[in-house]
């Protein structure tokens, strides 16, 4: 049985639990408490020398880590990854994107905001970083006018990559109603099967 | 032929000159003057939104950007991808981790002392860039006392991607000599067939 360990309200997790469900995977979660270092300890460092969730346990020992890298493992060879190579090629584009430009300033807005409290000094970082939240929805609006999906017109790991922060970005204060085509493609995410909301708790395994 | 938008120093886009050329593909660049601001433009942004380089026109009016997803693009079906599921994820997983967890730490404390100056403010942002920009040294020196490259045993676009920013981060004051794995592996990535330096020039497309 696959295992997932996690933080619930973290949208990476939430990005595995969400890919495994609409593929019907199974699997059980691990909770981490994020909020007491569950991650840095000696034990867990073992398991992701990095410090951080989601990482999945395959097999017995055998671990793999970064969201991203995550889902494409199991969605090899499904709908969720375009066959088209190019397409292939945009979907990678978007999931770099939302790591790079994307999450470090949604999600981290959020984290602060809405979990962990804004660490002290941070106040003028925190303005930066929704200002920078701002500039990766914009280019989010922006392609999604032209489009119903980040990649032609399925939907793709690109669509799930960024779904996860930017459906609860108001959690980090940000403000969507200035957003128009971005909503309409919540609306698109929601809609596909077998949809998995956040706040949902993960699927008992049978 | 392929172009390519570029800043020479860039370890973005030296990735993408790198794989190229190990692959045989001619390019051409097209230098981009990021101390003025080039990739900022309205007609930039119109080829790529996120203002950011490198990107690749792949044909007239087609182009992609996030440099692991460009070298994703070039190398698939080619030895710098591994065949093996759990490889290539274990590939991507590392690639990620640059964006994420190296990159913004590594690559920026560069950018900052080499290139564009520290921003007004940030002397202590950049403390703290260079101290994580050393966990993830440290997390990459612990990978390569375990095995010669980042999956399994052969060089792979893991090893490309960590390898641009890691070999000139002296140029952002991190002290490698602190490292012995790190080192060591620089030197077998050097040695691979048709390896190219940062600072070598583009190869003549003919």
């Amino acid at each position: 049985m696959i295992k997932l360990y996690q933080f619930h309200p973290s949208g990476n997790c939430y990005k595995v639990r969400l890919v495994l469900h609409q593929l019907g995977i199974p699997f059980e979660v691990r909770e981490m408490d994020l909020l007491n270092g569950a991650t840095r300890t000696p034990e867990f460092k073992a398991l992701n020398a990095n410090g951080r969730v989601p990482i999945v346990e395959l097999e017995p020992g055998v671990f793999l880590a970064e969201s991203n890298a995550i889902i494409t493992y199991f969605a090899e060879g499904t709908p969720l990854i375009p066959t088209d190579k190019l397409e292939r090629a945009r979907m990678f584009q978007w999931m770099f994107f939302e790591q790079y430009s994307h999450e470090p300033y949604v999600a981290v807005a959020r984290a602060w905001l809405s979990f962990f409290g804004i660490p002290q000094g941070k106040e003028r970082e925190l303005e930066e970083r929704i200002q920078k939240g701002y500039a990766a929805l914009d280019v989010m609006e922006e392609e999604l006018k032209k489009r119903p999906f980040f990649v032609g017109h399925q939907y793709s790991l690109a669509d799930v990559a960024l779904y996860a922060y930017t459906h609860v970005a108001a959690e980090g204060h940000f403000d969507l109603s200035r957003y128009r085509a971005i909503p309409a493609w919540f609306e698109r995410v929601q809609a596909q099967p077998r949809h998995l909301r956040i706040t949902d708790p993960a699927p008992v395994a049978r």
